[in-house]
């Protein structure tokens, strides 16, 4: 069994921890919290730890703290050359102090702390410096999940700005969404299953492919019309913006 | 048993016949489609007709033709006093010509022609002219979804202008997801866990409280990175927008 110390208490640590609790490829040594007073669920109190000092040998520590943490968390260690991972979309495997072995074992999902998540299905994205410490992380991978990439940094890199594309500026496009259709009392409920099936289509159809509405269609009618009824100017420039940017597509084909 | 007429032989005439097909509560008379060859499948020739001059008596004539040929179509239509409804999601009630009693009756979901959809579960919008007929489509409605909304032609506008963005604009911020990962090689199926999830959270959560991301925490120093890691101006652009829109947000609360 792979043994394992998760340094960290947050949201990742917490679905971590439920992860591998379940897990027979690895064994989960201890997890340290900077507070004593930390709710961690699923784990046994003796194995928490709240002092750096105490923590044990292992055959991979896991640093799951805030990004801005990492390096001063990582230079704190009281041990050299072990294997030392962070799971951050947006940090450099460098931002790890090198005294240890270095990695990236990134879960890439939104996480809600109380929301349960099925980790089979969470794309997980490693990186090691060397190919011995990558067979280990990639055994620990995929003993949780069904899809483990070998990502380096600049393609993580890649996909953090993509991610805040098709995660964050999608979930603000909902809520734009919702403010107008409050604004003329219409239940955003109306909206759930087209969003749906909007998301279902990628599944067989490339994105692009999958383009449909009035800029798709160059239908400068109801696109004029459309601005006219928007009377916010945030949600005015938006939709021109993003009719623009799909127009510009024919030009791509 | 409603007696329907079906004009018009595109994806919502198809989807529609499909639903009809399978229920106790109507009675498909007829569909109409303008030229002879077209293929409807789930319907006997016998009911098929490709003249207007032959449409029999019926208590609804559903007109789902382009939202352009709306007028047209109800002008030539060789009776008067009758219900008539269209199924779009742009186009006024007084698109229909007012010799015939009018209606509207637009299922709120974005059709591919071969992809069968579970019609239960799409929401359908219904507007009439006067409440014995708001009854019938009403009744012909709820035989074939669970969610179906008295809404006017003014909310049925801001719904499509809401549908534009979280459908439309949502899909083309898939695209660009998709070509930032292209360009270094990613695989887009990486990120489509975190796209399901996305859409998940709004079961629970409003946009507003679903929003995560260096925006909404206002993380200049990964806004500032992400900004100079994209090379494309469009992308530049758009991320620039919408991390403003959702700063603004801070605003609101
Ligand atoms: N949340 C997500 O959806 C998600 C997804 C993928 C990857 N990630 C990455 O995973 C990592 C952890 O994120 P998270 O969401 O779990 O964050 P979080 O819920 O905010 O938890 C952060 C953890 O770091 C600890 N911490 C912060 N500063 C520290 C310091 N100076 N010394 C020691 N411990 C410190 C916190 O301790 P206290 O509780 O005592 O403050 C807490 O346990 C980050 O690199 C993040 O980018 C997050
Ligand atoms: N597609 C969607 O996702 C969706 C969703 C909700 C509502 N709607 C609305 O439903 C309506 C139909 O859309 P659709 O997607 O089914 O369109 P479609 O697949 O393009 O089909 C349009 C139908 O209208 C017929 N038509 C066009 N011009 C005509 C004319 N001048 N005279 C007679 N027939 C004519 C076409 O006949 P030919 O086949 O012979 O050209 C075809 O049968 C529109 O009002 C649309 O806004 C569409």
């Amino acid at each position: 069994m792979i043994k394992i110390v998760i340094i960290g208490s947050g949201n990742v640590a917490q679905h971590v921890i439920t992860a591998f609790e379940k897990n027979e490829t690895v064994s989960l040594v201890q997890v340290y919290a900077r507070q004593e007073n930390t709710k961690i669920s699923g784990i046994d109190t003796y194995r928490m730890v709240y002092d750096l000092a105490s923590l044990r040998e292992a055959d991979l520590y896991i640093l799951a703290v805030s990004d801005d943490a990492i390096a001063a968390v990582s230079e704190q260690l009281p041990f050299i050359n072990r294997l030392v991972v962070h799971t951050s979309g947006t940090a450099s495997i460098t931002a790890i102090n090198d005294k240890n072995r270095r990695g990236v074992f990134y879960p890439l999902q939104t996480f809600t702390k109380n929301k349960p998540v099925d980790f089979s299905q969470i794309p997980i994205c490693l990186e090691a410096e060397n190919s011995t410490d990558f067979r280990v992380i990639d055994t620990v991978a995929k003993s949780i999940s069904e899809s483990v990439y070998p990502i380096n940094s600049a393609q993580r890199k890649a996909l953090h700005v993509a991610a805040v594309f098709v995660n964050n500026f999608t979930n603000h496009l909902f809520q734009i969404g919702e403010e107008i259709c409050r604004e003329h009392q219409v239940p955003f409920e109306v909206l759930k299953p087209l969003i749906k099936e909007t998301v279902a289509k990628i599944n067989d159809l490339s994105p692009m492919q999958a383009q449909t509405g009035p800029a798709k269609r160059n239908d400068q009618t109801t696109i004029q019309s459309h601005l006219h009824y928007l009377t916010d100017d945030n949600q005015k420039n938006i939709y021109k913006i993003l009719t623009q940017s799909i127009l510009e597509n024919g030009k791509k084909l």
